[in-house]
């Protein structure tokens, strides 16, 4: 300790030679102290603290260069677990990751977010402890669980800012109660920022990116990168690109807003317009009393990938509405890569992924500077589970601990 | 230099401590301490070496507080200065600020912006010279000029992307030509991106704020900071605010997008609808053939003072456009403050400011989160030029350098 008295008590440093290691995946205390700009010395005392915690080992030595060949340390993946929970109106996914942000387990099931959360958050806590025991993972190496929903939320508290999924989650304190049930830390979240990070972590992004992630489900949200961290804004309710204006003589939104984007290309939106679109309903024998709007828009998808005009159409349409979002995205946080991620883009992905690129190609100011890429998700349907967990470990291993923010007053409505 | 190995090479622990320094005006070195979590033996070091630049002096003792009194120290405003241009299609505005961020000097002047650059930069340098000169700053204490203007610009190359103000300001080297002129650093950077970190300088905003800038002069532009940095994104070319769409079936505008915020709500759509407004035109005699709209809109801004109604609503209309606009921004980064800058707002900008924060009352999305409040510029018609002078503070004081980017393709269009 005596050589390193400011940085040994400092979480960051550590945390930022933890996540070096994992994203090199095998690496040398040289090439650590030269990507940080911290001595050998330092370094060297960073690197037995994570030895002596189980989370780094070493793992051979690196190729001769002149010199003696030097020891290369690496994770330990199995050293500590996470679990990342996604709660949407129709579906909940369970995941279990390990410290190399790899999914170890799965489990989803529908309805639980359509029941009041005193009924709901015991059923998902029971849940998660079957997913633990099937996987075999020891409960004291588990950080702890990301729960992912909708914003807008308080954070710090651990509640839910909107009637979603039903009435009764507005302002429940799902945090602690999961909390309290599983007797493990719970951190809230928004979970397209949280499909966001997890982007990063799959490795699908360039660490040094600045990436923003549009995430459609039932809804459409969204989350920016900057250089592997989150962009929160002033209460982590950032990039509620679902509800920002595209007509401004549009409706009203529930919401608030007018003319919100989610209302034009979400798939819910796509159902009514599919519905209102002579023969197309009967041809996919769509059924307008259907409560799960998800697999009515499925199907339009399919009809447009396999070819039908009317569906193609309609698809095409959406996108090029997520399109002028993701032009209004770029043009403000200046981003190089979109990433599309979420169960609705799973069918008719890359339809959304062409024409979306052909408007950012044509409508981003800063196109001069540089080029925007839009690509598909490598986590597929399972993104904000998994970038649920992965909050989780960076929460507690890289960032140092949870961000604290200011309280703040909650107005009236 | 034995206790501290790792800091004392590093800059930005010095730029950290400056800026704590310049923020409370006199703090003690244990506050030091405390407020960055450093140790005592570090900030001794940091203190000490500031003191030897002189660009930090001890100030008296402060209040005891149980032992004996500690030394108090402050910034040596009169240490360092730096310039700030702000050029713009009708006006160049040039200001010398101390240290402290405060201006000590002040002139602008027309016409230059719309000869060559060739022609014009000599221009600049020569009132450059003549502004220092006046003021009677030593050369020496100069750390460099902020060049402050239109985007989207390649900022690390210090070259304009953008056929503004004229057509052959595209890709000539401006920051490296008014650096030869000059014989010293020039930093090119957005004005928007400027104007909103001089209003953090200027103490407008509190120093944990997420806050955006909306700036508004012949066109309208935008910035944000976050914990007192500007949000850059990959390449400094963010917050284009004016050229991100609110009308997804509006016309296209020479940028390449649609529907524009610029061409509904900036001042030559407000001229060009008050001529189309019956009555208002002869009343205010506006002149269609006025090459200098701005002028024509402060006449409209004017008379929306005064009472006008068809002037007002056309004045409330922009702001209710301006207010759309504020909230796709308010949504997507999370502000809690939106700062009103630039000197279109100067004469009707508590008509602006009241309609902007009502829509934004209304339509942003996290509203149940925290309240986001709209306020004037403290700057006034100088935030740009200030702005450019603090980058130059920020980039050679506070931050140790100009931030590195890594190149770039430039793409063909």
């Amino acid at each position: 300790m005596a050589t390193s008295p400011i940085w040994t008590s400092r979480p960051k440093t550590r945390g930022l030679v933890l996540d070096l290691i994992r994203s090199a995946r095998t690496i040398t205390r040289i090439e650590l102290a030269e990507a940080t700009g911290l001595t050998g010395a330092t370094i060297s005392e960073v690197v037995r603290e994570l030895m002596g915690d189980g989370l780094v080992v070493e793992a051979g030595r690196g190729a001769p260069t002149g010199g003696k060949p030097r020891t290369l340390v690496q994770l330990n993946p199995l050293a500590r677990f996470s679990v990342g929970v996604q709660l949407e109106r129709n579906t909940c996914v369970i995941v279990v990751v390990d410290l190399a942000g790899r999914q170890v387990a799965r489990t989803s099931f529908h309805g639980v977010a359509s029941m009041p959360p005193e009924r709901a958050l015991p059923l998902v806590a029971a849940q998660v402890e079957a997913l633990l025991a099937t996987a075999a993972v020891d409960r004291d190496k588990v950080l702890g669980v990301g729960l992912v929903s909708y914003g807008p939320q308080d954070r710090r508290v651990g509640v839910l800012l909107t009637p979603q999924p039903t009435d009764e989650w507005l302002d429940h304190p799902v945090a602690r109660r999961l909390s309290e049930s599983l007797g493990m830390p719970v951190l809230l979240d928004n979970d397209a920022a949280a499909a966001a990070i997890g982007e990063y972590w799959m490795g699908a992004v360039d660490p040094r990116s600045t990436y923003g992630c549009i995430y459609m489900a039932t809804g459409i949200g969204g989350g920016v990168v900057v250089a592997g961290e989150v962009y929160r804004g002033s209460s982590s309710n950032s990039v509620e690109i679902g509800h920002i204006s595209i007509d401004v003589n549009g409706d009203e939104c529930p919401c608030g807003n007018i003319g919100c984007l989610e209302n034009y290309a979400g798939p819910s939106a796509l159902v009514r317009q599919a519905l209102a679109t002579p023969g197309l309903a009967q041809r996919l024998a769509l059924d307008p009393a259907e409560a799960d709007f998800l697999s009515e828009f499925a199907r339009i998808a399919a009809a447009a990938n396999a070819g039908d005009p009317a569906a193609r159409s309609l698809v095409e349409g959406s996108a090029r509405y997520l399109g002028s979002a993701a032009v209004t995205m770029a043009s403000l946080f200046d981003l190089d890569t979109i990433v599309l991620a979420g169960p609705s883009f799973a069918v008719a992905g890359s339809i959304y992924q062409a024409v979306i690129q052909q408007e950012v190609d044509r409508r981003t100011f800063a196109r001069r500077a540089h080029p925007v890429r839009v690509v598909p998700s490598v986590n597929g349907s399972d993104a904000a589970a998994i970038g649920g967990a992965v909050l989780v470990l960076q929460s507690e291993l890289t960032l140092g601990h949870p961000r604290q923010e200011a309280p703040r007053p909650v107005p009236a409505s």
